[in-house]
């Protein structure tokens, strides 16, 4: 169930021309406080705004005519709600999205708007796998799940493949880890096309359960994370991820939200993009001197699904 | 005093590697709620995050060895100041910019951040066009103004003559008018590429000094508008702009402070950028029908010069 370059380049094919191939920015700033040449690769231009589309769409193309007829599921109030709503409707099938009850009707509009079905749950009473599987068993939908799957995986892994063909040789590559698939994916074409890449995962201060399980050799959970970085809520990486990632990742950056605040507050003012929490977490790790990395260094942007009232309100303090 | 493509080419020549090619991005939301394909040239993303830095480098580096030497003077507050800052920088010499003293710290500290000297005044009792050129007698500096000369309205053209180059056929293109610089070299360039392009010009409702002179056919003067467009304050369009624009300009759309702060969100929420206000006015034209366009239709995001404080502000209400 491992992946390889293969299987990202695959990806990729399917992907051209569905999924955006997104810019690589650059900062001469930037580059100046960190003393290093800073690659951004910006997947908050991503279709959906974020990276999971790679993944989404990925996997769903590989459906049968008759899945696709059927349907497909997902559980997700987040991107990978908006990326499989997207995927179906541009594979001429239908998505059913369980979110919590509490979703920000703007995340729900957002997948209504790629013509998804959401069914809603009480995040407190219910278990959404056992909700999803229940609700895929019943209306005979195949659930794509947001990391936990060897297509999605390799669908990430597009975004450094890219990063790579477009700029070449890196020293490092910074990417940002919550379920682990898109550092999963980058991290197996990253260390097939530069052997001798460093790869750095960037967590939040508390949220650190990759980290730690890196250091004790096997999945371990921390309390559900107090974070502004909500893409990195997850208290557990995933098996499939894990069994990636415990052999590809060479160390673990950690930001605090303030961190994450200052590179949010610095790619808008500088660099005018913007950027979610979760998505400024390699340039907070650069900026704040969380990891020390020269040479030619990439950094993944994972998205920028923010809206105004909450960027005014996590940068007003 | 006119200039032509020729002038426009010879620019993009001295800009080549010292300006950035800024990116055309395109929406497909915004494509559908237009009914035109739309292409967005984002001078937000260019060097000091504005298109001034093209017409103020292509005007400095005309610049004798001996002028150069002596340095270089401009009047702003705004984009332009850091332009001539920059511009100077990077060609050895030395700015020295008269702001008004009540300019904000962060406008004075940018100017500063490129190496140039400010020097202030009252902004009730001084006349900045005088006291600029006192200073630039007194000292031997030569100044660069806003718009009007012929070298900045050339280098101002070169983001339509990219924009074409990339995307080709236009049916329109809208750029915001201020001063006219931006207008009349883009005007220069667009006509002369492709002769049946209908070029709209954009001011805010208030500020509309450039609509009015068009149709009298002489340069009118409005009162100082108050619009939140603080690039396109001026009260009357120049001298040598209006020559070239009353000759090459369509016609103008009007937009309102609503219409620009819808633009403004958009292109937040929907596209991940950031835009000033004066450089949102030709996305709100469309998007509040203000103008009416189909077929292929390309318009100038001026610049994305405004910081998190006052972008919260706007859009709060």
């Amino acid at each position: 169930m491992t992946i390889t370059i293969a299987d990202v380049r695959d990806a990729a094919e399917r992907l051209d021309g569905v999924a955006h191939r997104t810019p690589v920015l650059r900062s001469r700033t930037l580059d100046a406080l960190v003393g290093a040449e800073v690659f951004l690769k910006c997947e908050n231009f991503q279709r959906i705004g974020a990276f999971k589309f790679r993944g989404a769409y990925n996997a769903c193309s590989r459906l049968s005519a008759e899945q696709l007829g059927r349907g497909i599921a997902a559980y997700s109030s987040g991107n990978h709600a908006q990326a499989v709503a997207l995927s179906a409707r541009e594979l001429g099938s239908k998505a059913v999205i369980l979110m919590p009850e509490d979703t920000p009707p703007s995340k729900r509009a957002a997948a209504e708007g790629y013509g998804a079905e959401v069914v809603t749950y009480d995040r407190y009473s219910g278990d959404r796998v056992a909700l999803g599987a229940a609700l895929a068993a019943e209306r005979g939908l195949t659930l794509i799940p947001p990391y936990e799957h060897p297509h999605v995986m390799a669908g990430q892994g597009t975004a450094a493949l890219e990063l790579i063909e477009e700029v070449g040789e890196l020293d490092a590559l910074l990417v940002p880890v919550g379920g682990g698939g898109l550092m999963a994916g980058s991290a197996t074409a990253a260390k097939a096309l530069l052997p001798r890449i460093r790869m750095i995962g960037v967590e939040p201060v508390g949220g650190d359960d990759t980290r730690r399980s890196l250091a004790a050799g096997v999945r371990v959970s921390v309390p559900v994370p107090k974070t502004i970085a909500d893409g990195q809520a997850a208290p557990t990486p995933g098996e499939l991820t894990f069994a990636v990632n415990r052999r590809l990742v060479d160390e673990i950056a950690l930001v605090s939200d303030d961190d994450i605040r200052d590179a949010m507050r610095y790619a808008f003012d500088r660099m005018r993009i913007v950027v979610e929490p979760s998505g400024a977490t390699g340039i907070a790790a650069l900026l704040a001197g969380r990891v020390t990395a020269g040479g030619r260094v990439g950094v993944i942007i994972s998205g920028g699904n923010i809206d105004v009232p909450r960027f005014s309100n996590l940068l007003s303090r």
